[in-house]
């Protein structure tokens, strides 16, 4: 039978058909009006979807190029920064501050689960410069809960630039960038945004403009104060990744289209899709006999399970793609064959979440021999979609999924 | 949330993304010798996918325009033809026909039913000129059997000229066009084949070019004779739809990589998708409760369920489409508001199928009110699923679905 290839994996996500063709269309010079009215217009609209009176820089790279552009743009060699692990990705912000010379304190949670905030505190100094942490810690699909991170931040060193990593986060989750004082919020084009990889977007604070005039450490191509002195001409530093740039004004289009045109409102919309399709993915799983990775608190950005005892992660992956052209992800390090991953961020809805259930529960059965029945997981699903439907979740409440907010 | 645009129409139906990216970049001149190797290839592959040694010719036109030239060439006013028609397309035949100034014997069945194999040898006669019918009739998704009428035709009234309309029974079911004689057998470009409406192609056996000599009905652009002469050039006799063309290539491409590069197999595939497709649908309509609207020779093209009393048809497409997103036909004309129809010909698979009985299955219980359960129209679809794993179907077993082959 005829297989499509179907991501659902966590970046790169499925393309929205909108931003292939303006994608493709792209035939422009990039120091010329056109590029220059299409790139303004993309800046504008970003900031709104981010959701800050801040600065939004664009870089060509992935996010990683983000990541390392707020290191070395905001440290200098022996800097005291403060890294908050949980992953795989807050491993990458140790190797960074790492790679530019700062020493790193670390406040860590088991795979799986996000921090104590008495352990932040603690770890929160006077001469604390930075901190770096993930909104949403894609390799295990745990949400952080960012606006008690940075309440933490503000009170115990009100000096501390706050970093987070918003690539998995921004459209999953809600964020008041400014209210909260988040000096650099980072997103990626390949995750809710619905473009292929190759663009990275920060936010960046007063604040952390200010900061970048002291930090020693060498940059050039992600030096942000040349991207900031350029952008208001509706100019690039270095030559732009066009077509992208193109596709992500179209998606952005798509998604302000949500609400009428209101980009604020159709943000809302996209991360409340997020959490819908997550919350029917969760209640599918779980009626598979799956255990949820994260149930403390888990993200809409992805949803993880463990495999039961004695079965391979990587099998049920291999398996889904082969029979049926979907494509999810396994654990990555030490979680690979453990756990398996699926995404909800960007352009998902009802149908592909309940065909992506009706095929993992069809080779739960078979090869998978586990104990199901068919239509278990559709099920479960429908019957979160109904009641969402009945009482839609407002998507700016916290959603630490504890009795208690992890603020208190 | 967010609702992705999805055709389970029977034309058009979802295209095949390389056929999109083919057309996107067909910019070739009709008259030149890149275009002449593309049409060349094209047409070669043509034959092998109708299944015959015969000619086959592309018009660009809708499958309308094909069944007009079968017509025009084929008869001269105040010959007898017979038309068998049990539904809009045969009605079409009719209408064709007189509009040629044929005169018209007539076999029909009920909308939802296929035809009485003696009625159609009483009404053969010895100066019947031609026969037309449909393979499968679209408008009540109906099978009629085509190898069993060509074997009434043969034997009855052997100098009749057959000419089928396979707009949506190419690459849903078998044909074996030159061991059964089919003079003239129609496909169209928006249905198996996965591309946008425009062309339509059309196999012309040796007797139909002969015939083509003493008819005197007028035609001109749609002359089949222009075409034969032309084609073997690689050439067409009017400006070709170029793009159409280039997608259709990239589409036997995909149809041919399904088995390796063997065109012939992958049409099986095709076909045996399509069935596994309607059988699933088959399935999880008539858990939720719908009679289905052809039990007797249901199509693999399609399916046609009858509404409850009191229910709308027009009322289950209309809120489809508002809740999920995915596009369903209502009835033509007097089934209008009674049945609706889903599409399985074509660039559909096991994942689509269940996304839309699960959204089916999802207003059947609201707004609609049936009795019917979460996940049971998607377990019914998975289980015949599993069925036809564990014992694949033969693609060229008659499909009449009655316990006596209609050829009996």
């Amino acid at each position: 039978m005829f297989r499509k290839t179907r991501l659902f994996t966590p970046g790169p996500t499925p393309l929205l058909p909108a931003a292939q063709f303006a994608m493709a269309s792209a035939d422009i010079h990039h120091r010329t009006a056109e590029f220059r009215a299409l790139y303004s217009k993309v800046l504008a609209q970003l900031k709104l979807f981010v959701g800050t009176q801040n600065d939004v820089i664009v870089l060509s790279s992935s996010g990683t190029g983000a990541m390392e552009a707020a290191v070395s743009n905001l440290t200098s060699p022996g800097d005291r920064v403060l890294v908050l692990s949980a992953g795989k990705f807050g491993e990458r912000w140790v190797a960074l501050a790492k790679a530019f010379g700062c020493q790193v304190d670390l406040v860590s949670a088991p795979y799986g689960q996000t921090f104590d905030p008495s352990q932040i505190r603690a770890a929160l100094h006077a001469d604390t410069r930075a901190v770096f942490v993930q909104a949403t810690e894609t390799s295990t699909a745990v949400r952080h809960c960012i606006q008690s991170i940075a309440e933490t931040v503000r009170t115990s060193a009100p000096q501390a630039l706050l970093v987070v990593d918003g690539i998995t986060g921004l459209g999953t989750t809600h964020f008041d960038v400014d209210a909260w004082g988040i000096d650099v919020l980072i997103g990626g084009s390949q995750k809710a945004v619905m473009i292929p990889p190759g663009l990275a977007y920060l936010s960046v604070s007063e604040r952390a403009w200010a900061a970048m005039e002291t930090s020693k450490n060498p940059r050039y191509y992600f030096d942000l104060r040349k991207e900031r002195k350029v952008a208001p001409k509706g100019e690039s530093a270095y030559t732009p990744a066009v077509a992208l740039i193109a596709g992500l004004g179209a998606a952005l289009d798509y998604i302000a289209g949500q609400a009428d045109g209101d980009l604020v409102e159709g943000r809302k919309l996209l991360i409340e899709n997020a959490q819908t399709c997550a919350a029917m993915t969760r209640a599918g799983l779980t009626a598979l006999g799956f255990t949820l990775f994260a149930p403390d608190a888990p993200a809409a950005a992805a949803t993880a399970v463990a495999v039961p005892e004695g079965l391979d992660s990587g099998a049920v992956v291999k398996t889904l793609k082969a029979r049926f052209g979907a494509v999810i992800a396994n654990g990555q390090g030490e979680m690979q064959g453990k756990i398996f991953r699926i995404a909800h961020l960007g352009f998902f809805d009802y149908m592909d979440t309940i065909a992506l259930l009706g095929a993992l529960e069809f080779i739960a059965r078979d090869p998978l021999r586990l104990p199901v029945q068919f239509g278990q997981a559709v099920a479960a699903a429908q019957q979160v979609f109904a009641s969402r439907q009945a009482a839609p979740a407002d998507p700016n409440t916290c959603l630490c999924g504890r009795d208690q907010c992890c603020r208190n």
